[in-house]
């Protein structure tokens, strides 16, 4: 795999996350929270990111022709939910992590009491959100399912990566893609599926989209897990090597790094066949996987 | 005050408790989590109390002749949130609170890292519930608004609470206000809305149990702080005397046992002013609202 010259962070990230951020900041300015807790939920929302999922959700709607605008509100809804994730996963009773995007996490820096409320408070934010923003009843009610569900494969792959509890029965290669298609794909799947309900996708192109959104969704993990052993905490942000410490099932462990890069090869080519129902319109999220295949950070 | 000799625990609680039991029993058990989740779960959806919310959403779809069954689901959801917020409130970083309706809460039973988890999901799977349970578009749509406006308000109650940060222009009483009215009252404000809108009320009718709901609200939390500071907490069934421990701002702190007192008569004779406009069929709110006055725990 080598770059695609058409692909620009332009297109695929700074666009939709100038779009998304400015959306973030209004909501939270308009939100009439207390001083302190706003300022928590700043630090949880704002800090940065490549903002990946609100670019799913964008140019999934775009790749139906619909309107960027449209696809907005329930962009910065996602986004909300992967930032309450993390805020959470931080925690000292769950990944006890100190550094996030290269600042201190939330709990470091407000105290635990803190971070739990801003957490609970932006996940119920993320929903009012999507309610409130002017879609008709039918596409509200149909994205609040989506992002429901794709919380939920969330909480349920953080339980097994964290407290097991996994069936006994499933290989170790079924268990991992278990964990990884809960904790990461369900969330990346309801992005694209949400942009795809923002742009009145036909059912071909929801189904085509859905197929993407779960096959770049296992395949950023296994891409994690490459990055977990193969790069320095300096260059991604935040700490590496902890899967190894940890005892961690990941796929570099189970495969190794050549048969994990070859897993992410598959997994990429599933993602571009996918889109060909979708024609040219699918461009930038070709482009998007690429980048998602080849990413260093 | 005296009870009402109308008043029959079967019409205020049994009923619609069963109900909402049953329901909550087949979603969780429908919900296709790993054991350990569900177990959890369970344990704190499950684990007793009078489900005086769910009462209140039924009995307000009821007092504007709406059918019970439209009212379960939104039951079930506001329930959810509760239990969430009892699982969360609990935790070391807040209350840290070992004891809850007799039994040892979710975090020393199943962990810090669990109760977290499980708490998230419990509010998740309250959006999911309301949107999946075949209320039409624009009634689903309204009742994530209302539950996530009750859950924001809540959540601010809670800060406030533990963490401080009341504006400094408030008095003391305004103070304790604010967050009574947010930390309880938002909830109960959201209970007796939303059994409005399954129960399809009128403007004016939404608007009798907004003020209701607004009354009551804030008169659970004055009996609430009443009962921590006579009763036992073997009587409660959760550790007593905790808030002048804490130094924590409370109404009979503020304005003593016989005040407190009368301003729980002033709130009670509030609550059933509003009920007026609503007739007959208001009895068993009027009933609830008069327990609520009364309750020893």
């Amino acid at each position: 795999m080598t770059l695609n010259t058409t692909m620009s962070d332009e297109t695929l990230f700074t666009r939709p996350a100038g779009l998304v951020e400015h959306r973030l900041h209004a909501m939270l300015d308009e939100s009439k929270l207390p001083p302190d807790l706003l300022e928590a939920s700043r630090h949880g929302v704002l800090g940065g990111g490549k903002r990946l999922r609100p670019a799913l959700v964008v140019l999934s709607c775009e790749s139906v022709e619909g309107e960027t605008e449209h696809a907005l509100p329930a962009a910065a809804a996602l986004e909300l939910v992967h930032c309450f994730s993390l805020v959470h996963d931080d925690l000292p009773a769950l990944d006890n992590d100190e550094l996030r995007r290269g600042q201190p996490t939330l709990h470091i820096r407000s105290g635990e009491a803190m971070a739990i409320l801003a957490g609970d408070l932006m996940l119920t934010l993320a929903f009012k959100h999507l309610v409130e923003s002017g879609y008709d009843d039918k596409t509200s009610q149909r994205l609040v399912s989506e992002l429901a569900s794709g919380t939920t494969g969330m909480v349920i792959g953080q339980v097994f990566d964290t407290l097991g509890g996994m069936p006994d029965d499933l290989s170790p290669e079924d268990q991992l893609r278990l964990v990884h298609r809960n904790k990461t794909g369900a969330l990346l799947r309801a992005a694209c599926r949400m942009g795809a309900i923002c742009g009145n996708a036909t059912a071909t192109q929801l189904e085509a989209l859905t197929t993407y959104g779960d096959a770049v969704g296992l395949m950023f993990q296994v891409v994690d897990d490459l990055l977990d052993v193969t790069q320095t905490a300096e260059h991604i942000g935040k700490a590496t090597g902890k899967d190894e410490l940890h005892g961690k099932l990941t796929y570099p462990g189970l495969l190794g790094v050549e048969g994990s890069r070859k897993a992410v090869e598959a997994l990429h080519t599933q993602a571009m066949d996918a889109l060909q129902p979708l024609g040219e319109a699918a461009g930038p999220l070709r482009d998007l996987g690429q980048y998602m295949a080849v990413r260093t950070k």
